[in-house]
């Protein structure tokens, strides 16, 4: 089955080359003075930025790491990050955050040419982060039971160029994920303790379970559940982030911090325990 | 250019296969009930596990996710995940811990097929996070002035199966990089301002510094140096990561806390500014 | 010797009493129901209760623990609190927050019979903490150089009925402070290491110093001249407070954040050192 | 009527001073090099330091805030704090924290003149921290079930001189509290939830009523049982208290932190609610 696997990975090389192009040359972000970032794409000759003006595509791919006018504003172009597709995305739920994905990839292990399944969808924050991660030779099937979520993570993954990477399913991932042998299950969902059997059979021996959950109590019933016997490693943990602020005058952390959002928790599964 | 670099990647294809491969069957983690990780090797049909016995690689490889007995310890047979390796590096130095691991990778948007530049080269734990978040169509340039530093780090990305991805430059960063064009340099140095000017030369333009300093006041001198008109969206977080300890008869974060570890700096290389 | 002070306090009782009822009978907190506070003063018949309505000083007095009907609207009738009074001050400045209060006042062993210096006056914060804390056998000194300030901070303790343990002084600490011998000097300046010698002459030995501070550079040239020889016991320390929401639902730390508010340094007065 | 109340004041000077002249000459600290401080009681003309020598009374109390040879130690001589006898208290049982006592005493608004009840007794770290508070016009009971925790924590009140104004008695809270009309009832108990009843009717109307718990489910019982009717103002908060490392070459927070102690709630009793 492995063979097969990288079978398919030297097939995909074509759509490997158009999938990093796609992700650098599909859109760009323009940022303002205050910080605020747009992301525009460039489907068209012409572009329209916001409210501000029209300016043509080729200009602005010229203009990486320069600054353009768009009427009477000045506006510094950027090719998108991560991070600039999380901080434009469209939100139609809460979206995890930066310092949640981050931690979520790292503590999961997904790397490049990694298989996946997230549920829900959310508003394809999570998504748009493992379909990066697991670039063009991996996989990222996103499952959730509203159509309306999927739709919101269907936009925001399509903006970032990354479609070819993501499936989207409409289901339920409590009773059942058709998909076998993949590297981590990803759960953002208000009662993940009752998908942890559909994630073990999902799992690859030793592939990674995580749960995002804002309350104790979730953490406890999914903790408590995967203590049960087939999974081993569980660890959660919680991240706060301190943005710093840099003067001339004085450095400390900022004076508007950033509240709880979530509690990370992770599992990997086994065969058997001691 | 764009071009030569993915002829060079569809040439790499082979290379490709063998990373994963190596990256999952060089070495195995072993976990005693403790919660302590062994790495094994399993580069010999007979390998010796700490001073508890021998086993054939053939029985582990196919134990994995279940456990085998070795002397008179169970142990349990894991896959090598980025945390696994982390937790059983030899360390030479302080090695940056996986919460600020993980915000690294995602705010300066490492991805597959990356090509980054890291100085120093420290234990290797950024190295081996960066190798297997760029994969095999990525590279990695890891630059430290201490001979032993290197190999320190080289015995740690081996191990991980990753030295086709990373290539260990003896040399200064302050004085220059010899890339051109990479995604994103990071600096773990004592005065990682002096090495702003190459990290400028190395980087393509809106590509991403990174820099990670203990004190407030390297991240100062950093940070108004970066301001300095060539690097925009110049940014400082610190990351607290508090564990959660779930039992049944109560949830409550760890008595015992991770301290702090250092702040980190991040800014995006500009053409020109407002 | 015990028996003596003991039959002094016994002796004491009625103006105890009488401090406790001017505490507590000068004004009253009236709460609605969504948390909002409003500080009366009852020093006429009749009181006016914000723009609601009217109720006589008799009706409030008698129904503190209840709820009273003031036009349309249901208040509760609260004995002001130290935190009542802090939430309901007029803030001419950044005043101290609770968290930080509480740990001055412990850290710096205010207690009752305490003699304390403060500069500056702030909206009077920190002095009204202290004369609650020092209680009718201390005093308080409130130094600033600002009469606008102190006109804030005057208003504010004279609310709370605590004018008579308060002395406010308009002077610049960093030349001298016109007390001595005191347990405590509780300093929220922007140059408070310029304030240090000042601080030891006022003094006891052995007596308490405090600085505020929001930037680290602040701390720093703090700690480094109280380390000069004349000060022992230099510790510096910032508290992050997390409000808990607690639900059927689910209890977690608040998604709104209370941001960092200064560092805290203390040190003691000695006469020699190591 | 102010008047009055400030006369008693003044009269009551010399019975003050005494109070004051107890708590510091009953003991003394001594602090080494190292940062360790020893206790050393007065109640002899030669004390022992010790097992570094002996030293005359009147030689200690003259010595206050300055540097004293023993046998071949330096050490420095200080007024105990009330930071100082809890860094030197016998411990039965895990005692509460500086910060979270500080954070006790400001929003649990106790103050000169106050009666509290606390329970459990713990090592009497609570206990001397309201004792110094109410000072010598107040009065603490401390409740505790067990026999033994009473005695460890009676042993370091009267360290402290504080006796007289502790009141200790057996007895289990749950079941009802001998004393009426407090200012406040502090509990750090298993099941702070059982107590509410109890601590009702022991309070005056819009008392205090304070509960230390480690763990949310604690947290949660108490919170919901306060929501019940009888209680308003109900809040439920942590702390976080990190040091920070001032020298020379940087500042930065200690790369060895104080991990989670405890949840604090507070809440107000009421006659009525909305």
């Amino acid at each position: 089955m492995r063979q097969t696997a990288y079978k398919d990975w030297r097939e995909s090389e074509n759509r490997s080359a158009s999938f990093l192009k796609l992700v650098r040359d599909e859109g760009l972000i323009l940022l303002d003075e205050k910080g605020r970032r747009y992301f525009v794409r460039l489907d068209a000759p012409i572009v329209q930025v916001g409210r501000s003006g029209v300016l043509s595509s080729d200009r602005l791919r010229s203009s990486v790491g320069r600054t353009v006018e768009i009427g009477s504003r000045r506006l510094l172009v950027l090719h998108p990050s991560a991070r600039d597709l999380w901080e434009t995305m469209e939100r139609g739920a809460q979206a995890l955050t930066p310092k949640d994905l981050g931690s979520i990839l790292f503590e999961s292990d997904v790397h490049a040419g990694g298989r996946v399944v997230e549920s829900g969808s959310g508003s394809g924050a999570l998504t748009i982060a493992l379909a990066r991660a697991v670039g063009p030779a991996g996989r990222v099937w996103s499952i959730d039971r509203r159509a309306e979520a999927i739709a919101t993570a269907r936009t925001n993954v399509e903006r970032a160029g990354l479609q070819d990477t993501v499936e989207f399913q409409i289901g339920d991932v409590r009773r059942g994920i058709g998909v076998k042998d993949v590297d981590a299950v990803l759960l953002d969902l208000p009662d993940p303790w009752l998908a942890i059997p559909s994630a073990w059979d999902a799992l690859r021996p030793t592939g990674h379970f995580v749960s995002f959950s804002p309350n104790m109590e979730q953490v406890k019933q999914t903790v408590l559940a995967l203590r049960d016997g087939r999974f081993a490693v569980v660890r959660t943990l919680e991240l706060i982030e301190r943005e710093m602020e840099v003067r001339d005058i004085g450095v400390r952390p900022s004076f508007s911090a950033l509240g709880h959002t979530g509690y990370l928790t992770f599992a990997r599964k086994v065969l058997d325990t001691f």
